[in-house]
C-alpha cells in the first residue's frame, strides 16, 4: 500500500460553510496520535456520482484505511452509503446484523416512553441497508451503525457525522484496528516560542537544525504579525518510545533555541 | 467549465490534527455568500508531489476557481509555488512586481525600527519566485503575496495560510473577481429547530417538502439525541433577489412546520 489514511467527509454543509469540519480535525488527531500517516483529507457534497468518485480516487492511491464521515442517518440527503456501493460496484441490501441493531434501538426508545411504537418505516430500515459484504459497526450512542467493508487490502470505514457518534464508533470499533497497523510506533509534538525575530530570519535556521536532526519534523506557525513577530515552533517526530523521542526532540529544541538567541530571538517554552 | 470553485488547503498541521481548517471554512462561506458554488475542499501535506497531483486533478475536473491556502511564506516547508509550477510544467522565476512588493514591506520594516537593516537574504527573496506568467496579489497585512496564475479558462489563486492575510487579500483581490463570476446570484439561507420528533420521523416530511419547493434545499442535523430529539433544520436557496429567496424559504418552512406539528414536534423559530 501508498498510502496509509485517508480521510473523507460528505456533507453540503461543509461546502457551504455553514460548519467547520470538526470531525477532520478530530480524526486526524486521534488517528495521528495512534502513530497513522494522514495523506488526504477531502470533503464533497451530498452527491451519489461525487462520493463514489472520491472513494475510487482515493482506493486508486492504494490507501489502507479509508474513513468517510457523514450521510449515514435516515434522510434523503444521506446518500454515503449508495455511493461506496456505486464506487464498488456493489448492490446494496438490508444487512440482517445491522437491521438488529436499528431495532434493538428503536425497542430501547419505546420502553423508555419515547414513541409510542416499534415501527420500521422506511427511513428507519434506510440505515441498515448496506453495500454488499460490509459488516455494520455498533454505534453506542446514536441509531444509524458505522460501516466497515474490505475492498482488497483496503479497510473502508464509513462513519456517521454527528460527532459523538462518530466518536464513539471510531473508539470502539476502529482506533484498536489502527493502533494494531502502527505497531509500536507512535507521534510525539511539542511547541517553543519565539519572540523578536521575524519568519523570514528564522528560516535558514529551521533548515539547518532539521538538517542536523532528520527525524524530527520543524514548522513555524506566524502568531503575530512580520512587524511584531511571535511565533508558534511545531516539532514532531515518530518513535519506538517517549524517551527516544524526546531526546529526538530535545537535542533539535537546544539546538534551535540557541541559533534563536544568537540572532536577536527570545524563547519562551 | 463543470465545476465553479475547489479549495485545497495546504499543510502538514491539518493532516495531523494539530490546527483546525478554519481557512476553508471561511472561504467556503464567503464564496457561498457571493453565490459561488463550492465543488470540492482537498487538504494535503507540504509536498511538492502532492501539491502537484491535487492541482492538477481541479484543472483536469474544469474548475473555473482554485483557491489554495498556505504554504507562501518563507519558510522551506512552503512549498505551495514549487507544486504548482510543477502541475503547471511551468518554471519558477523571481517576479519584479512581487520582488517590490516584498521589498517595500521589508523597508516599511526598516523604517518603523523593527529591523536594523533591509536584506534580501534567499528565504525573503523566496516570497517573490512564483510561477511563469503568474500575478503577484497585494498582501495589505503580511509581507508574501497572494498569486493569480490564468491556465486556460482556470482562474488558480495562491493564498497564505495565515487567516488574517488570506482574508485580507481574498477580500480585496478575490471577491470582485467572483461576485462578477456569479452575476446577480446570491445564496440564502435560514435555521429552524424542532423539537419531539426524531430525525427518521422528519425524514419522510422533508422529502415531501423539498419535492414540493423545487429550489429549495432542506437538510435536517441532529443536535440531540434520537431519544431526546432536538434537530436543526436549514434551509437553503439560491435567488436574484432576497424578496423571491424569501417567498421560496417562507413557503418550505410554513409547509415543513405545518406537518412537524401534525406528527407531535415542535418548532422553534
Amino acid at each position: 500500500m501508498t498510502q496509509q489514511m485517508e480521510i473523507i467527509c460528505i456533507g453540503n454543509e461543509l461546502l457551504i460553510g455553514k460548519t467547520v469540519n470538526t470531525n477532520a480535525h478530530w480524526l486526524a488527531k486521534h488517528a495521528t496520535a495512534l502513530g497513522v500517516t494522514i495523506n488526504r483529507i477531502t470533503v464533497v457534497g451530498d452527491d451519489i456520482d461525487e462520493i463514489a468518485r472520491v472513494v475510487r480516487e482515493a482506493l486508486e492511491r492504494k490507501t489502507k484505511f479509508i474513513i468517510t464521515t457523514g450521510g449515514l442517518g435516515p434522510t434523503f440527503d444521506d446518500k454515503t452509503l449508495e455511493g461506496i456501493a456505486k464506487a464498488l460496484n456493489r448492490g446494496l441490501e438490508v444487512n440482517e446484523k445491522a437491521l438488529k441493531m436499528v431495532k434493538k434501538k428503536y425497542e430501547a426508545y419505546f420502553k423508555e416512553g419515547k414513541m409510542e411504537r416499534v415501527e420500521l418505516t422506511p427511513a428507519r430500515v434506510k440505515m441498515a441497508k448496506l453495500p454488499e459484504e460490509a459488516e455494520p459497526l455498533s454505534n453506542p450512542i446514536g441509531t444509524a451503525p458505522g460501516v466497515m467493508i474490505k475492498v482488497d487490502e483496503t479497510s473502508l470505514i464509513a462513519l456517521p457525522g454527528v460527532p459523538p457518534e462518530m466518536e464513539a464508533i471510531f473508539d470502539e470499533s476502529v482506533a484498536p484496528l489502527l493502533r494494531k497497523d502502527a505497531g509500536e510506533v507512535t507521534f510525539f509534538e511539542t511547541s517553543i516560542y519565539a519572540d523578536g525575530i521575524m519568519e523570514s530570519a528564522l528560516a535558514p535556521l529551521i533548515d539547518q537544525v532539521m538538517h542536523d536532526n532528520s527525524y524530527v519534523y520543524i514548522k513555524s506557525h506566524p502568531r503575530g504579525e512580520e512587524r511584531k513577530p511571535h511565533i508558534e515552533i511545531h516539532f514532531s517526530t515518530t518513535a519506538k518510545n517517549s524517551k527516544t523521542a524526546k531526546n529526538c526532540l530535545g537535542k533539535a529544541i537546544a539546538q534551535l533555541s540557541e541559533l534563536i538567541q544568537k540572532n536577536g530571538g527570545k524563547i519562551k517554552l
